[in-house]
């Protein structure tokens, strides 16, 4: 019974501090915490497992713990639109609490991923009650609709081998400056549909791009022997320079 | 001394309608309402005039009164690249309080306008102490971040022809379906550049889309002959069927 009681608040402990490092629960007091840690199911998917369909009744909100996760929406004709995928550490659905209450996009899995799961209800309870929670939720909001104003820029004035090689860069561990090697975190079709891209247009980017700035692609990995030469190829044609933060 | 009092108290009243009708503003009380009125400056400016440029200290947030204002950031490479174009009864700068407190984008004129400014530090007093206002701002941010995924989408998947028959679609009044007469209401290279693209890409878009839609564009006036026939050829490629009321 013991160790029983040990494994669940173990497991709540995990919870409690995967939040408080979210922007959305950053600097909230322990006992709020606990409180959504006591209300948390956690989930383990496969990859092409659905988490909601755009519509769905909007009753939870996701913490990714682990795995990358599609979000898109089904345009009329069938064409799936994919505006963001994210991994762990991200809060999803949150924004539900707002609007008609429903989801206004779908959410899948594009590997096995784990995530925890809170009542959008209880979010809501403490957005009205607590001013701390309001003022975290705005600041993410702020945080999300620059990142999405810098993407409209960037969908606008990138060419597509510049928008492959910011997402390059993006990837790119921060102390190094020559010979990187990376893995790409999902397959080829994937980034190319979350870039806007056709495969076939991502796939003559891509080679352009290997011309233009040096870079290696073999499966998954690509090398990269110099970030001066892809930010001198890319960031000139986005408002801010490398290394950016808030994209 | 009346009469000048008369005209002060007309003005207040007029802003205080027009703060009203915003949903950053809904269902404020009205002493709150008289307070942002009481620190109002209003503005008149020609076409071309600057409001503010990314990284200015953002003191103000703007409520447009009349004329539209072009929203843009300058790449590094002096591209500039316009995410959004508003008009009357749109607040924007307001995202500034969040963050670095400067603004995170330039605001220009294209035609001549009229402003009213508001001071930030105002919002922020609000923003802490009325649940209503945090509320508001969070219910504006939600509508906005939609706003943007959807334009996300639309760049992501949409041809330039429909997106050229997306933004001809909002600008269409939502009674009339056949013979439908309007106006650009800016001119076509910055439409294009709103649009994310190159003024020629525009054109060859703009003669495609007449051939399929049959529209017609002479100068800044468009003939629509059939609402059903740009919805056909756009909508398809939108998660939202038309008429949709929030991008």
């Amino acid at each position: 019974m013991l160790a029983h009681t040990q494994i669940l608040s173990d497991a709540r402990q995990n919870i409690i501090s995967l939040l408080r490092s979210t922007p959305l629960f950053k600097n909230m007091p322990e006992n709020v915490l606990v409180h959504f840690a006591d209300k948390a199911q956690t989930n383990s998917m496969q990859k092409g497992n659905v988490l909601f369909l755009q519509g769905d009744s909007a009753e939870w909100f996701y913490l990714v713990e682990r795995g990358w996760i599609k979000l898109f929406r089904d345009t009329l004709d069938g064409t799936q639109a994919v505006f963001d995928i994210v991994n762990a550490g991200v809060i999803f659905g949150e924004d539900s609490v707002f609007g008609q209450q429903a989801y206004t996009y779908s959410a899948e899995c594009v590997e096995d991923c784990n995530c925890i799961m809170f009542p959008t209800s209880l979010l809501q309870f403490y957005l009205e009650k607590n001013q701390q929670m309001a003022f975290n939720m705005m600041q993410a909001m702020a945080q999300r609709q620059n990142t999405q104003s810098r993407e409209i820029e960037h969908l606008n004035v990138q060419t597509a081998q510049q928008r492959i090689g910011c997402l390059l860069l993006r990837l790119c561990p921060t102390q190094q400056t020559e010979n990187i090697s990376l893995n790409l975190p999902y397959d080829k079709n994937l980034i190319a549909a979350r870039l806007g891209m056709k495969p076939e247009t991502f796939s003559r980017a891509l080679a352009k791009l290997r011309e233009n700035t040096g870079i290696e692609i073999t499966g998954s990995k690509v090398t990269i022997p110099s970030i001066q030469r892809i930010t001198d190829f890319t960031c000139s044609h986005c408002s801010q320079s490398f290394e950016c933060n808030n994209i």
